[in-house]
């Protein structure tokens, strides 16, 4: 073990949000409080813009109650961003380092951010700056990287799972044609979870899942689509964001232009609908999960949120055992019973790649998701025990103590 | 008090589901059940559709045990369908009800329901076959005429609020222009319920509420959108489903057309996006409350359930009474407490009316709703106390048994 590195910590948050990217925030803030050799701990407001700003929070003066709050809270408490990380910002990402004595950052993202860590801790090397940085996982995507699943996931999964299963209901009363859209433009873990909606195979819902990991064609849906219809009066079937064609190019939501020229926006929900309306003589509608599905809280899954708050935790412990360049991993044991185990990966490993849906688990001879993808899911989604009563849901928010700033502006 | 009038009873679902419509249906059921004089309890699958196709199912075989679990599960346990009932539907209709010795027939649905209940009532009336025809409300458009509130309302309430608080943490994090988009094609009952998830008025969403009832102009709502931006960084909107210009017309979601020159669909969500977009040089995003704010179970409103239930339950009892061509009403007494009583009034006097929200709730300055209206909508909202546990949501269903037909098959 190296020596105790004395220094201010640094924490962000970055892309898009999960319900339990706060519970990796707490788990490094409350780790972080228990070693002496960590002095401040700042919180950077949006990310990477925070810092290039150097709008910094003390959360040191936050008290200490509200952790625990924070931790349930879905959504990032420090606010986020998606800003693309070029070597002439990293000067300034130093610069604020230096003046704010940070020798602890943490970086809670995919595999961008897991990138933009790397980037960091690259220059503060060749400067000489010694600082120790770890990245934090989480992606409701699923798709890092090195892990069996991604913090995030096993909350997202679980609303993709009851929102199908009443919207299921839903569709029998007056049995449509209906899609589900749900997040993930290039895989299509999201929209495989809605595999563990359906009970009954021959009646339940979804009768149909298109992720981007299978080649989507008009006609064979069409066809698929009608062999639904004629079988149970009805359909309800669940679409990933994104679809490639058997070429391999996307799908666009559509290849129809408005009257100004410009491509007709709508997501690819609308685009089956539309596919359905025009070839069939059938109406359609479709849902649309959007940013419910990685922010409506009565959906934590009780994994999720514990193996969340531990990568936080584990981030920071490691740090002061001299850990640097590292993301946690979240790995399963093999063996029947669910369990997870936490390793590490050199952020290079992570930076910049995909985890696409496993073969064996994309059905070749049908749009469907196979059984076997259920003993992974399963065990990820399961929820939260939590007592709902008659008031509406209080989520928390942060006192925010800014950071006094020692630097000139940033002008970019 | 009549002399007790001997019969089968039949029960059909109609329009749009709800969370609680359900339980009205089993509140009328358990409420048949305790009266000799009604002998079989049928139901109509997919309401009118069924009762035509003489599609019923015999609900007294169910296993009394069904009944706690169907009243709390969202959507018809019967199925629905939007079938305008005609002139030559009735004289079928009134064959159905001799087979099977119909004298009581309760038919839950919105303002058409109750015209197709009174349009029975008038040719059993008018061809000498004696029965009682009630009409029990439901709509989470909240639009019927005569009710303070419709059941239904209280859980989609419940759900937009919900959801509104929860995709405003999520729009905090990353700060777009982002819009929700909830039902309501002619009034803004359920968008206005949004108006409850904003607790902090400098900064909670929503930051603008479109409804049908105010008048909506592009150039007045790119100017309220800059000022939200301009003073916040970022805004959450809700917008129903149907908005109306200065001049009273629809806005429809576009008027452009695509390549084909098809009107080009989506939603009002989509249409404001689109706006935002052409006229101001900044991304917005779009939600879709859709199916899941009238099936999200976990939503569900406490006084929406016990008021759903109720209104089943006095149909039935009122019908066992001699009271007939009448809807139940939910009225609210003056008071600081919430308090619901359940009159009655004619069908007549709903069928085909719309109640529009109510003047005094819809600023007339800026795209907002009254603070008064927390007063009205709070109470319809609390929320029903359930736990939560690890498993995935379940949601029952009837076994089915169907009732032997009696008629040669109906060919309209």
């Amino acid at each position: 073990m190296s020596e105790a590195l004395k220094g201010n910590m640094l924490i962000g948050q970055s892309g898009g949000p999960t319900m339990v990217i706060n519970a990796s925030l707490v788990g490094a803030i409350e780790e972080a409080l228990r070693h002496p050799e960590i002095g401040r701990v700042y919180g950077a407001v949006n990310g990477m813009e925070g810092i290039l700003a150097e709008n910094l929070l003390d959360l040191t003066h936050e008290d200490r109650s509200i952790w625990e709050k924070i931790k349930v809270t879905p959504s990032t408490a420090l606010g986020s961003c998606r800003l693309k990380v070029k070597d002439k910002h990293l000067e300034r990402v130093l610069d604020v380092f230096r003046a704010h004595a940070i020798r602890y950052f943490f970086y809670i993202g995919g595999n961008d951010s897991m990138h933009t860590a790397h980037q960091v801790l690259q220059v503060a090397e060749a400067e000489g700056w010694e600082m120790r940085v770890m990245g934090i996982p989480k992606t409701i995507d699923n798709d890092l990287a090195e892990v069996d699943h991604c913090p995030g996931y096993g909350s997202a999964a679980r609303f993709v799972i009851t929102a199908t299963k009443c919207i299921d209901k839903d569709n029998q009363a007056l049995h449509p044609v209906q899609f589900i859209e749900a997040m993930g433009r290039d895989t299509g873990w999201i929209a495989a979870a809605s595999r563990a909606a359906r009970e009954d195979p021959e009646q339940d819902a979804p009768h149909l899942i298109y992720v981007p990991e299978r080649p989507f064609d008009e006609d064979c849906f069409i066809e698929e689509v009608k062999e639904v219809y004629a079988r149970l009066g009805r359909v309800l079937g669940v679409v990933s964001e994104g679809l490639r064609r058997p070429d391999g190019t996307q799908v666009t939501a559509s290849t129809k232009v408005d009257a100004f020229g410009h491509a007709q926006l709508g997501g690819m929900g609308q685009y089956l609908v539309n596919l359905v309306e025009e070839r069939l003589d059938l109406k359609a509608r479709w849902d649309k999960l959007g940013t419910m599905q990685r922010s409506f809280a009565y959906c934590m899954s009780e994994s999720d949120l514990a193996e969340s708050y531990e990568v936080g935790r584990l981030a920071a412990w490691h740090a002061t055992r001299g850990v640097t360049g590292k993301m946690l991993t979240l790995l399963r044991e093999p063996g029947d019973e669910y369990l997870c185990t936490f390793g590490l990966t050199d952020l290079e490993n992570v930076a910049e790649q995909t985890r696409y849906l496993d073969e064996k688990y994309v059905c070749q001879d049908r749009p469907d998701i196979d059984e076997s993808f259920l003993d992974y899911v399963e065990p990820l989604a399961l929820g939260r025990r939590i007592t709902i009563g008659p008031e509406f849901i209080t989520l928390a928010r942060l006192k925010c103590y800014p950071v006094e700033k020692k630097l000139p502006e940033y002008k970019p």
